[in-house]
């Protein structure tokens, strides 16, 4: 944040999901300007496979019209005090019904600081091993099996950003 | 859009940079469900470079507290009937100084999808020839030539999504 100082902050909607500030902000040159912020608590997102299979989600995404968009398993960070691998851990659980025994942080990015909030971790997980699938009961998510040796296939189809992120930096390593 | 159907829209937030509407939907089963939305016009971005440098720029975005982020060159659809990449012509030419004979589409994506409507075309641009650089009065762009053949270390300290998919498309096609 050095070189950058928030001055004053004030919310101007407050929805069951997205809350928007207008912070006041002086830049390093000493000037001011006002900004509008979506607001986002962050999110963790993980590149999960069994050297086999990559295991990928498809959900109806209403904010682009898409009935079933193929993306990595994430989630937000919205429970209190759980850090980005926690809550990574539980969110493996309820969307794919795994747990790895090996977690890397691949990156930190942001979605769009241009108006947003929102940073996204991205973790490699590995080591996977079947647990009971605990679905959060307002999600629609399919699981989806994907042929690892066809990680180049599930990139060109593949249009979320952290997904993307996700699946090239895993293509980088392999 | 098939199998979801927007039902009824209504605007909840409209403020300079973010529009949150509530839309409902019904999806392929019948049900139907209520969806906070932040809307968006729509963005370009390029990866521009001459074969021997990148062209990026740093900018203060302090939507997420950093005072010079690091991004590939970019810019909303917020000219009325202007398309993609007569946006991205534009921008290249208002950020770095610059025209670009060959363009090619790598990809569309969304950069948040859970939340927000945002889709950004991603480009190659190449033929690059130095025009006047007319800069936005109220942006605070800095262009940094970037050596091409460290593009691994433009991915490794970039934390921009659009920017990090541009740069690793260019990195599977060189």
């Amino acid at each position: 944040m050095s070189g950058l100082r928030r001055l004053s902050s004030r919310i101007v909607h407050s929805g069951p999901v997205a809350t928007v500030r207008v912070d006041r902000f002086r830049y390093p040159d000493g000037t001011e300007a006002e900004r509008e912020v979506v607001v986002h608590p962050g999110a963790a997102a993980a590149v999960a496979h069994d050297g086999t299979s990559l295991y990928l989600v498809r959900q109806p995404r209403e904010a682009v019209g898409e009935p079933a968009l193929l993306e990595i398993p994430a989630g937000k960070l919205d429970v209190e005090g759980e850090g980005p691998l926690e809550c990574m851990r539980r969110e493996l659980a309820e969307e794919i019904g795994m747990a790895a025994d090996d977690w890397m942080l691949l990156k930190r990015l942001y979605t769009s600081p241009g108006f947003a909030a929102e940073e996204v971790h991205v973790f490699l997980a590995t080591g996977l091993r079947e647990v009971d699938r605990e679905p959060d009961p307002g999600e629609r998510i399919e699981v989806v099996r994907w042929p690892l040796e066809d990680l180049d296939g599930a990139i060109a189809a593949c249009r979320d950003a952290k997904s993307l992120i996700g699946l090239m930096l895993l293509r980088q390593q392999l």
